[in-house]
């Protein structure tokens, strides 16, 4: 970081006038190790998974649009397909608990931990060993894709419902009262919201998780996809590889991953404020500032994917650029 | 617009769930007469020119730095270069009134109005017949850009000591203090900033600018690439071609062109919040919100390259998802 910061002063502008550009670079030179890093290869991994808590009306949406989504995914028709190949990235597609059977094919890595949650207001989502195999299968992922050559990755989420156990978890982790952490997701009114909020306090009344153990409070109120994000941060995190958050859901794996293994948390890189008004305090807690205020709702790893290609671009700003010395430009007097 | 609104909220995410971006691709639909609207070919067209103002040790960068950028643009090694090069756009160097001459070569124009302006404390910056002249070398550097197959432009600027005539505009037009709006630049101290504000005091004082004439501001106060950042607008607001609008020297060249033709405005896209203190207040009287917040102060058009990325991002999101029906998504409930 400190050979970065020195190159950075040593480039024909300012010193500092690139503002969060620079500091991007400078994070993945410490991130990486490497004082001129390159992002070459870049991967979105969306980790899907469905919720039993949807038989409680939390949704605006019908739990079959899940495994719509993952064939949406599959076929190139979704937004983050598109911002996607827009930056130059691949997807790929985690089955980590999908209420749906899917056939083996090309972007789709099966790693079913069972049919979607069980319904957090009756009991524990998962059980403590599923919530463990939800994040190795994450790690999992993360590490066949860096075998396939990553230089970043970004983190994606799909799940009907799953805003309702990412509530959860910001409140546990945080402390906050639930209101102030739970949003309207995908568009729910006022009176379905109401609901969200008692049945997010009922879930946390009923399991009692443990806001200092993140393997608890994933177990009773999270979701497969929020463990295997937690997952592929650590499997990144342990590789060196630097990872770009996506919104509330995604965030929601950070404070697992965070809580699990804090050192994590350097390697991670905020994509966006999202319009989830519990993404604030959950970015709070990790000390993460978004890159992006674009008032985005939708999860997929959209605003992870716009923000990967503004990684890319302070890292070619360190790596392209000419010097005051090669260009034979004056300095400051 | 009302067809673009229409199909967004066709495509396969909650209505709105994009925020921005949707905003964004609306408003290309919009400036374009075009329901999908396309981007292919992008440039960044950077203005440059020098200021007599100088003289009075505004800047902490010698005026020779004007032309050494210049070639550090052409020979492909400054900021907006790598930037430009990593969204795919071609950069475009006009020499609007560099004190210094350039041999002909590929990706300058020489549309020198004169070897920089007058000392603005002293009286005018320069005639009215050269302001004009500034203003259409802008047009003219447009229109031959759009000829050349152009669906978006980006404005840029260099000028050592251009940031002292952007405040004077800005305090020119919105009537606020000086000492609101007058920033640090490329990075001058405490007393340099004092003399600055009353350098820009002393030059509203011997030239009363009239705020509703934008000719007579620009010619009092303004700089030749300000004027030409105003014609670039122009140009391209005639042709409906968006412009995204840089940081705060663009924006006083987009103070300029609304004040000369106030429908341009609703082809202006504002890139980014600069660290300028003047910026807001520039942004605020043209009723613009920045796309990125990024702490830039470089200018050369890096922040608007940087958002050229992402209104491409909007509307390939606009052209390529998917539909509820081609996907065979369920809608909401």
């Amino acid at each position: 970081m400190d050979a970065a910061r020195a190159r950075q002063d040593t480039l024909t502008k300012p010193p500092g006038s690139l503002g969060r550009l620079e500091e991007i670079s400078i994070q993945v030179a410490g991130i990486t190790g490497q004082a001129r890093p390159v992002i070459k290869e870049k991967a979105v991994i969306i980790c899907a998974g469905d919720h039993g808590v949807v038989a409680q009306g939390v949704s605006a949406y019908p739990q079959e649009v899940t495994p719509q989504m993952v064939y949406n995914f599959l076929n190139g028709g979704a937004a983050i397909n598109v911002l996607a190949r827009h930056v130059g990235a691949r997807v790929v597609v985690v089955d980590a608990g999908v209420a749906a059977d899917f056939e083996p094919q090309p972007g789709l890595v099966i790693k079913k931990i069972a049919y979607g949650t069980a319904d957090l207001t009756q009991g524990p989502a998962m059980s403590r060993v599923q919530a463990v195999r939800a994040i190795e299968a994450g790690i999992e992922v993360a590490e066949d894709e860096i075998a396939r050559g990553l230089s970043i990755v970004a983190t994606g989420d799909m799940g009907i419902g799953n805003t309702t156990p990412s509530s959860a978890i910001v409140a546990a982790i945080t402390g906050r009262p639930v209101a102030e952490v739970t949003g309207r997701g995908t568009g729910v009114n006022d009176e379905q919201l109401a609901r969200k909020v008692a049945v997010i306090e009922k879930a946390l009344a009923v399991n009692r998780p443990d806001p200092t153990d993140a393997l608890d409070t994933l177990s009773k109120v999270g979701g497969f996809e929020i463990g295997a994000i937690a997952g592929v941060i650590l499997g990144a995190a342990a590789h060196r590889i630097p990872v770009v958050i996506d919104g509330f859901i995604s965030t929601a794996g950070a404070l697992i991953a965070n809580g699990l293994a804090p050192l994590a948390r350097d390697t991670m890189i905020a994509a966006h404020a999202s319009m989830e008004i519990g993404h604030k305090a959950a970015l709070a807690h990790l000390g993460l500032v978004p890159c992006l205020d674009f008032n985005l709702r939708l999860g997929e790893g959209t605003g992870a994917a716009l923000v990967l290609n503004l990684v890319e671009a302070a890292c070619k700003i360190l790596n392209e650029m000419a010097t005051f010395e090669s260009a034979s430009v004056s300095e400051a007097v």
